[in-house]
């Protein structure tokens, strides 16, 4: 199953957010223009705005609102990740030079800044405001807990709850914004409303997992950064966290993110891929996928409904 | 004539404003508490969630409206500051240091990010759409003039136009985004509302020119900040382009923007201080200012209207 199948039942409105994207380069400021192309086309899966319109198919559907909002998920989101490059001075994402590492850091930063504010102002273009104060309330989650993860120093204790805090903030926050929004855009009743939130912070929480995952194991080719990236960073993802937990007596995760030198991250990344680790994350994430299929079933019964389902599956399964 | 004078019409709701800006580093996250107190206490005039209040005086006053758009003015304010000094990398700002230089760029990033999100949040707390739209429209207008300058090289003949842009993208347009939104807020008539724009847009344009001749002729333990820091950090602003403008034979400005060394910085900016452009400066910043004061003509005559034409007053007396 490929995700154009999935997103059949919204390709025509996906295709509009697609051109509303793009819309968006067209400023008269040549440079922002140049930026704006470069960050917004090529390479994006567009999960998160198919998410909305999805979640719009169980009861009025209203593509003047859904694909708006659609738009504005992905340019927010498009936001925090020119903005994380930053702050993890990330090379290489989906297979390109960073904006940060081929325009500096100074302009990915005003970039992000403004597709924050094309964003917002997308959003409220949609008129309803409890879906601007929930856009407003997701990047203050996303930024929040991202200052909070750089304030927490490694504690086995600990990681694993602050590590399942931290995705939800930085993932799942967004998804369930996604989700809930386009229900609610399309007037669903509060129970469709709160299904579509339960699935799209699961579904967001597995999402993470795999991509955690994928950085041990993927291939570099596919994911379209480098193996090992996060441990590189110095960021200890769940992979790091159950090889630390199984093996209580070695020191590993801990003395690699403190020296952080290529040549014992190479050798950290080698031992937790080769480890039972990998499987126990993969059925975690499998686990939170299983609870967003649970939550779908309290929608009524259509195609967007067959496509989240598939979506669940599609999420666990890929290897980008 | 003091600030805390012109102030009076609106001191009891201003200090409800200083308030919400405390509560909002009343959060769970510590480090993020402790940056938010930083950034948002100590040393900042208040004079654009002044101006909100202010312009809120001509027609229906409502403080459940006024403060909180305040509030959110200043945070968004205080977000572009936080990020100006990353991208410049300034190490004192209000005579001490700025977030980036005490927590590092990553935090000052993502502190700004959160405060975007927060002023958003609270300016959609006013349920209104077409004060939310604007406050949107005014962080893109900073961020894409600002992308904008960071592409444009000097040059002499656009050098004013240019500069003129700037500063209204980057100053301008959020003093005016706090006078139309509090007299949008307080549903003045349109007259109303244009003249509020017009007065904030001017008095900005006004601010902002003194701040530039500020940085050339202040005093450092009144600015606090290093005077010339604008010229080494490669900032081409009024005096400097009046100067290359009535020296056109003179490299100076070229060469300094090109080199910025501290000597030949230093040099430069003793050679403008002590040259006629200062003075035509502050009568180019005057000008600007009897416009705002024109502006405010149109206004139902009251307290807070005399608080407006003191302030344009004020505004360009200042030495800090």
């Amino acid at each position: 199953m490929n995700l154009s199948d999935i997103y059949e039942p919204i390709e025509d409105d996906l295709e509009k957010v697609e051109q509303s994207l793009e819309a968006v380069a067209h400023v008269d400021v040549p440079l922002l223009g140049q930026l704006l192309g470069y960050a917004l086309t090529g390479g994006g899966k567009r999960i998160r705005p198919s998410l909305a319109l999805l979640c719009g198919k169980f009861h009025l559907y209203d593509p003047a609102l859904l694909v708006p909002m659609a738009t504005a998920v992905e340019l927010l989101h498009t936001a925090t990740l020119v903005h994380d490059d930053i702050v993890d001075h990330s090379p290489i994402r989906r297979g390109k030079p960073t904006v940060s590492s081929a325009w500096g850091e100074n302009r990915a930063l005003l970039l992000g800044d403004y597709l924050f504010a094309k964003a917002a102002s997308v959003a409220a273009s949609t008129g309803n405001l409890r879906v601007i104060e929930q856009f407003a309330q997701a990047l203050m989650t996303i930024s929040g807990g991202e200052v909070r993860q750089t304030g927490i120093a490694f504690d086995l204790e600990e990681a694993r709850d602050y590590y399942y805090e931290w995705i939800s903030a930085k993932t799942a926050c967004l998804f369930s914004l996604a989700t809930e929004s386009g229900a609610i855009l399309s007037q669903s009743p509060e129970e469709v409303v709160e299904a579509t939130k339960h699935y799209g912070h699961n579904l967001g929480m597995a999402f993470q997992i795999l991509d955690d995952v994928l950085d041990f194991v993927g291939e570099e080719a596919e994911v379209g950064k480098p193996v090992g990236s996060d441990l590189g960073e110095g960021a200890v993802t769940l992979p790091s966290i159950l090889f630390a937990e199984s093996h209580p007596e070695d020191n590993l995760i801990k003395s690699v993110i403190e020296d952080r030198d290529a040549e014992s991250v190479a050798l950290a990344v080698e031992k937790i891929r080769n480890s039972p680790v990998i499987g126990e994350c993969l059925a975690i994430a499998a686990d939170f996928s299983s609870r967003a299929c649970r939550a779908v079933g309290k929608l009524p019964d259509n195609s967007a409904r067959q496509a989240l389902l598939d979506l669940a599956t599609y999420i666990i399964q890929r290897r980008k």
